[in-house]
């Protein structure tokens, strides 16, 4: 398999380890000390897998998400790193106690890779959106 | 073509045959003793080209249907067999008299596929969701 | 890159140039002399970059654009051309003055391309529809 293949499927395990809150798999797409950036959606930004983590799991406990990529712009800048763009949506239903029913996004990956031991891993990735659209529980 | 690419658009086909409807081509992907498990959805098992679509045609007779598939994950476990998972997204829009308004669902499809005479074909296919949503007609 | 590859990031930057607005990048994927149908739309053709961006930019202004392009089933047809279809979907939000809320669409993209310089370019596009939603701003 080709470098750029490697990495649309490596992104493609980010995504459905993440629906599929597979969190042991999800480590595994990620450079130990990436870089998160999702301040966009006011989610701030992290340093290091563990920190990420800690953000994410429990934000998302609870709530059925769907990610989907769509479109990458991967390009290999040396042997062992690349970059890419990735088009993406994400829908995600939350409990109704929470006061929001669901949160519809659409935006882009901005990210860098690492090949490290014969394997690519996300080194950094920062999320930009062109719409995000917030639906509240409707009051009974 | 490779092999990996020859197995996207052999998907690609089958998304673009089921929504066009065009039933002689959506034939054409699929080994004849084909196994497809649609029972997430209620659809049940089915072994072979026919008994699927003995299923399937009545089925989305007068339904318009979008079926998307996204970041497919194709690995080759011969040089005549692979497997591979897509996300994916369907909307069905039903005729107002049938009660349902739209289908909206959101899942994984798990495949392998052979290569017989130089041509890949869909062997086995199993549709799992993450989220299935179900609108039916409004009262007039 | 592969010829096909580099039609998929061709296509992936037509994408993206045209949901962020950025007019410079996108007439970088054409021909200069593309023929563009958008006639399923009510957008009529176009010959020639020019007199498809006068039509383009003007019609998009103000409107938030979401547009996805999936499971892309490229072939070369020689050594400098190439066919091509895409599934896609398209999320578009006026602003509430022009009445319409949102358009929301779903279709393939009939599409060829050319090679000039070692670059590849969008040369003929159609788009053909599964499905059009046009929702009226709700009168308040």
């Amino acid at each position: 398999m080709d470098d750029l293949e490697a990495i649309r499927q490596l992104k493609a395990r980010y995504f459905r380890f993440l629906d599929t809150k597979d969190w042991d798999g999800f480590r595994t797409v990620f450079a130990p000390d990436v870089h998160v950036d999702v301040s966009t959606d006011g989610g701030g930004t992290f340093d290091g897998l563990d920190a990420f983590l800690e953000f994410l799991v429990p934000t998302l406990t609870g709530v059925v998400t769907v990610h989907h990529g769509h479109m990458p712009e991967i390009e290999l800048t040396s042997s062992t790193t690349a970059s890419g763009i990735w088009a993406m949506e994400d829908l995600l239903q939350f409990q109704p106690q929470s006061g929001i029913a669901e949160v519809h996004g659409w935006g882009h990956y901005h990210e860098t890779y690492e090949k490290v031991d014969g394997t690519w891993r996300i080194k950094t990735t920062r999320l930009s959106r062109l719409r995000l659209e917030v639906t509240a529980v409707e009051p009974t």
